[in-house]
């Protein structure tokens, strides 16, 4: 930190993104991305007449990408909010909703690590919540919590859902604060409380196009919530960066939602290499989490977690460890092609197999 | 603004993007864009392999666009910050320089109106410092200000400039502030204060990649500064959004850096029309600034802006009217091809010759 810099962002400390490493040609199970390419749309959408005319600049209200949204989950333009990514929309909803003294804010204290992150940039009080023991989010500890509530649903890294029913007890607890739901995984199997919205206007449902929507270069999130609530996420986007989604992942984002078919339909592959993945595990031994993400939450008896992430990066896989101390047993692996499930599978296998020789 | 929004930004003014009306096609000398496409190596770098890549997350750390900068403005990597246009890199620069009480901020009463807008979002004291009767900007005003200077060279929006011996003094007396230089003009003309970095660590140069180098539609930003200056703004970024940049985008502008030359001569080219057009509009009766931008900034005793503005835009040519009492009498005019600017003059003299007609 530079002696200019603003005492209060003394402590903070960043976030860090998954690695990309260069040195070889991994199996990239380490950052939750599509194996599957945008759609037949997106690639056309892309084309030279228009990044010719990326001298102009985009349009700041979005209009057509939000009424396509609008459209896809059945409300209107003015209910949708579009950004740079949904860490854009994670992080305007902490500046917005959780002003420090007046409410702070609530959510797991396993998550998405950037939740914290935005806790502490804001100077916003954090009541971090420990999961049930089966690290499942136990709804109660959430009923008239009196916080901004940030939840992610399914949950990362362990890819458990709350039902429907239980997000809505949550709000209806919370009448005078929001309620932030992140569906950044929603599409792989839960079920989306978006329809909420139409009855509880604390309600932020956050969705983003890195995952399901093969677009995690393109960088495209979107929130749905009552006018009032968008109007405030725009009021700090327009004070911020106005144009912040450039013109070709605009094209993108709405070519992409026009052939909402073809994401939904990989969507369901991966589903299926999930199970195919979470089964193949468990017959090696694994604890693997029920999780209705595009990534499995894994641990062994037989090899603690950050061993296994070195012996798979070794063999040229790569996987997601965290060093926390309640998962530092585990690894997210992202799920992907059937074929690089089973790399993975046939690789942690040899791994096992390994241990047990030198063991005995 | 919703009951769930911090009372903090109550009063918060957002900054008002140049319209973008899609009634009719505009000759759009608005929002100082180029006329001149993205070079040639832009458009082959976007290409259908890329945009299938987009599944991919874009590297957060932006090596290679970083590197491809330090070697044009001829600096290190460390030196370089790249983000989300250059609105997101000011924006940072507030939030990381100007801690509220420790020192406040400086910039000229009329200049980017986007700096009022942060000082404003981050309860930053401003102290905004009234230009000289002839618009430019006094540089002995902001000598041992004692605050964090903010200053665009060439000033937007009348395009006069300060020398970088101006620059020095104000960086040089006031080693414990930062002083930022908002160059998103420079290329049209002026000289670039960039090589001061080199020995002050106070000082931070912002570009952009959206005027001089065709791409407003990418957003592309980026800042020279010392390395623990940049360190402080990639905390910022690494703790807000770190993949603020698209992959297509960071393409973009590596593929730009690599054809500098394409882009200096547009600016060249840019710099003849404006001799035109405001030698032109000298001839018609306007007093016109001296620019050194891509814009020329000019008023008529026989119209008034607003008028001048609303006639124009009736006939098919948008330009930039403010309505900040001192400037209210001015348009902004972008700089466009020698076509556009003998269109603007033509019409600009229907004008003129038809409140004549009306007055007699």
């Amino acid at each position: 930190m530079s002696r200019f810099m603003s005492d209060r962002y003394q402590g903070l400390r960043a976030y860090t993104p998954g690695e990309q490493p260069t040195d070889q040609k991994y199996i990239k199970l380490n950052t939750n991305e599509s194996p599957f390419p945008p759609s037949e749309g997106v690639v056309r959408a892309i084309n030279e007449a228009e990044v010719k005319n990326l001298r102009l600049y985009p349009d700041p209200d979005c209009g057509k990408l939000r009424e396509g949204l609008a459209d896809l989950v059945g409300f209107e333009k003015e209910n949708i909010f579009v950004s740079n990514g949904s860490d854009d929309i994670l992080n305007f909803s902490f500046m917005a909703f959780c002003d420090g003294e007046r409410c702070g804010a609530a959510f797991p204290e396993i998550s998405y690590g950037f939740y914290k992150v935005y806790a502490d940039l804001y100077g916003v009080d954090a009541k971090m919540i420990p999961l049930a023991k089966d690290f499942s989010i136990r709804a109660a500890d959430y009923h008239n919590v009196g916080r901004t509530v940030v939840i992610a649903n399914p949950n990362a890294p362990t890819g458990l859902v709350l039902t429907v029913d239980e997000i809505e007890e949550i709000v209806r607890s919370n009448p005078d604060h929001v309620v932030v739901i992140d569906e950044a995984y929603v599409d792989f199997g839960a079920k989306s409380c978006v329809e909420l919205v139409h009855r509880y206007e604390n309600l932020l449902v956050v969705r983003t196009f890195s995952k399901s929507y093969s677009l995690a270069g393109g960088r495209l999130g979107f929130a749905v919530g009552s006018a009032s609530l968008i109007d405030d996420l725009n009021k700090i986007k327009y004070s911020t960066n106005p144009y912040n989604i450039n013109r070709l992942t605009m094209l993108a984002g709405i070519a992409a939602v026009a052939e909402n078919e073809y994401y939904m339909n990989n969507c369901r592959v991966i589903e299926e290499n999930r199970a195919y993945a979470t089964n193949a595990l468990r017959e090696l031994g694994f604890e693997v989490l029920d999780s209705k993400a595009n990534f499995i939450f894994a641990q062994s008896d037989e090899i603690d977690g950050e061993s296994l992430y070195l012996e798979l990066k070794r063999r040229g896989i790569l996987v997601r460890h965290f060093t926390t101390e309640q998962i530092k047993n585990f690894n997210r692996i992202t799920v992907g092609t059937m074929d690089e499930m089973k790399a993975l599978i046939n690789v942690t296998g040899e791994i096992l197999a390994q241990k047990r020789k030198e063991r005995n």
